[in-house]
């Protein structure tokens, strides 16, 4: 607990402030997907919730439906070229229920999983709940993948690394060139070793993005690849709990490592991705929410912060910024922030002490209200 | 995976027989609730799902919507006449991501957590994610706690007991004098060792009763309760993944066990109860499925099977019957059944062979159409 999020720490201390009567609160440390969801989802939960579905809120085979399996492994494989047989689908409890299903289903104790700098920073409780030794590496100055570093940190106890892109907190997106280097090295590490290591690849931003990607993701590039994604950000349903793990066919043995997913998602208690919202993404997987939304907001802040002298990477998906913190300090920054009633979550919550992350998915005005500040703080 | 669930086992082979196309299959092995939510449910959530509500989908604080807190809370307190303060409540993804959160808070590895036999067989599992010791033990004739075996398993390791009531599979009620027997003996032990035993009650058919208990339930009995529940039963929604968790706020440090409970319900990613059925229930505590129905089915199947010379206790509450397995071996008579299209559950999936189990929960007509072949199977 006493490592426990700083996110959430801001989260809450946001309540309080807001609690306050002192005036407003410019809130942007909870990545909190605001927009509703798209119309079409809205009609089809309508429609299911009537009552005119029988059956539609009971139990159902623990890896989801299977009209919602095939939906999502042909989406999927349309959208990444590689074909995805509906038996390699597993609804979950987001995309954090996917990947804790994931650990416990691939690590025994004392097994590696390198996370690449800067991460989110539930992923190591994700990876210890299991067992698991979360190991951390640096990124490049541009926030791409420094396969050098993560090359020097593999070993015989190396099970996986996580890839979450496009990235919290820094937005950026892996290229192609990433990925394939990666998938190089780790073929090669594999077959010294005997046994695949894998890519999690987590996606749960994938629609967020405000360029092409020159890549459908790891999915694409590397045959051990188990892709993790949710809901909460496309669609706009993060407290609904629904996501999806989708594994690569090419993968050795990928059935047993889906038996064994399927197991771990019983056996921690999720049971299975909550029904009606199966049923729901099962039809809207071709819509999202609006990303133009996302991006006059990332526009709007980079244009200013870069104008009043913060140095960051600009961000290609998700809707975060990480600058570097003025000063270097990331705590106190963070602090003197929160005095002029500004919330942003300090780097080291990320692996990244000396930066600072805004989550710009905040209503209107918010960013206009809290620019005088940034303006004041630097 | 080897160890794994014998009761969906049953239940995808009830799906592979179904397929078959060689005649009806009578499948009584998963104990999924059939009827549909009350009219008031169904009219509550098409309400919330209609898009008139904003932010309903969002992310909310971990342990849920302070309103749903505050409605659970004050219906537990007039249930049991335990004063619950709404913060001592959980919301969950059900009770099985309750249960997982509950016990990742209070065990080290190695700690014990006694489960009494006959006992719903992902209890080891769930006590196992977190390095805990599932600890099982016999209990009387009748089903009733046999407190001389359980004192004799408890030693300084002993971290809880967890008490299902009403009982899957035997479908018994725990009486006030077995409950407070537990309590007076757990106080004692805890003394000795130092720190707290608790019960951890896991009341998931609390409103499946044929009978008024003569208790409502450990919170009234003893301090150091943990409640967890769900609403797949009571509200039939199994699929959603909707329950919740509340502390005895008379058990010491229980600021702290809740923190630690909602840090868990987080790391373990959870991360929330869904949203939209946490403010479902928030407003329908007070409305749950016809009990009426499921008691003319335990009615129907306890006369036949008593008179085909079936021996088995006639079950208070839940929707399951646990005789005896005729010839006394549960595999060679589940085995017996399956040829003959019944679908049932050996005993040792809840750890006492030498039983089935019979969950009820079944359609107009399935307990008829069976009844011939229990009949010949004797």
């Amino acid at each position: 607990m006493t490592r426990s999020s700083w996110i959430r720490k801001m989260f809450e201390e946001g309540i309080r402030m807001k609690a306050d009567g002192k005036g407003p609160v410019w809130d942007f440390s909870l990545g909190s997907p605001i927009l509703e969801p798209p119309a079409k989802v809205v009609d089809r939960l309508k429609h299911l919730a009537g009552g005119s579905v029988p059956g539609i809120h009971r139990y159902m085979p623990n890896p989801g439906y299977d009209s919602t399996r095939k939906a999502v492994a042909d989406f999927i494989s349309s959208e990444t070229g590689i074909k995805i047989p509906s038996g390699n689908v597993i609804m979950t409890v987001g995309a954090a229920g996917g990947l804790n299903s994931v650990f416990k289903a691939i690590l025994d104790p004392g097994d590696e999983v390198i996370i690449l700098e800067p991460f989110f920073g539930e992923y190591p409780f994700y990876i210890d709940n299991h067992g698991g030794v979360a190991v951390p590496v640096r990124s490049k100055e541009d926030f791409q993948i420094d396969l050098e570093a993560v090359e020097a940190l593999i070993n015989s106890r190396t099970r996986a690394v996580l890839v979450n892109s496009p990235n919290n907190p820094s937005g950026v997106i892996y290229s192609r060139q990433s990925l394939e280097n990666l998938a190089v090295l780790l073929r090669s590490k594999g077959r010294e070793s005997g046994s695949e290591i894998y890519i999690i690849s987590d996606e749960a931003y994938r629609k967020i993005i405000y360029r092409k990607p020159d890549c459908p993701g790891s999915l694409a590039v590397y045959e051990n690849t188990i892709m993790v994604t949710s809901h909460s950000k496309d669609l706009g349903l993060a407290g609904e709990r629904i996501g999806w793990v989708a594994v690569n066919p090419s993968t050795p043995d990928a059935g047993r490592l889906i038996d064994a997913i399927v197991f771990s998602l019983r056996a921690l208690g999720y049971v299975n991705a909550p029904s009606i919202f199966q049923k729901t993404i099962e039809e809207c997987l071709d819509v999202s929410v609006d990303i133009g939304w996302y991006k006059k907001r990332r526009d709007l802040l980079c244009e200013a912060l870069a104008d009043f002298g913060y140095e960051f990477i600009k961000p290609d998906g998700a809707f975060y910024l990480f600058p570097k913190a003025p000063g270097g300090d990331d705590l106190e920054f963070c602090r003197v922030m929160a005095s002029r009633r500004v919330l942003v979550v300090p780097g080291r919550g990320f692996g990244m002490p000396g930066y600072f992350r805004i989550a710009y998915c905040v209503g209107d005005g918010i960013i206009e209200g809290a620019l005088p500040e940034f303006k004041a703080a630097i």
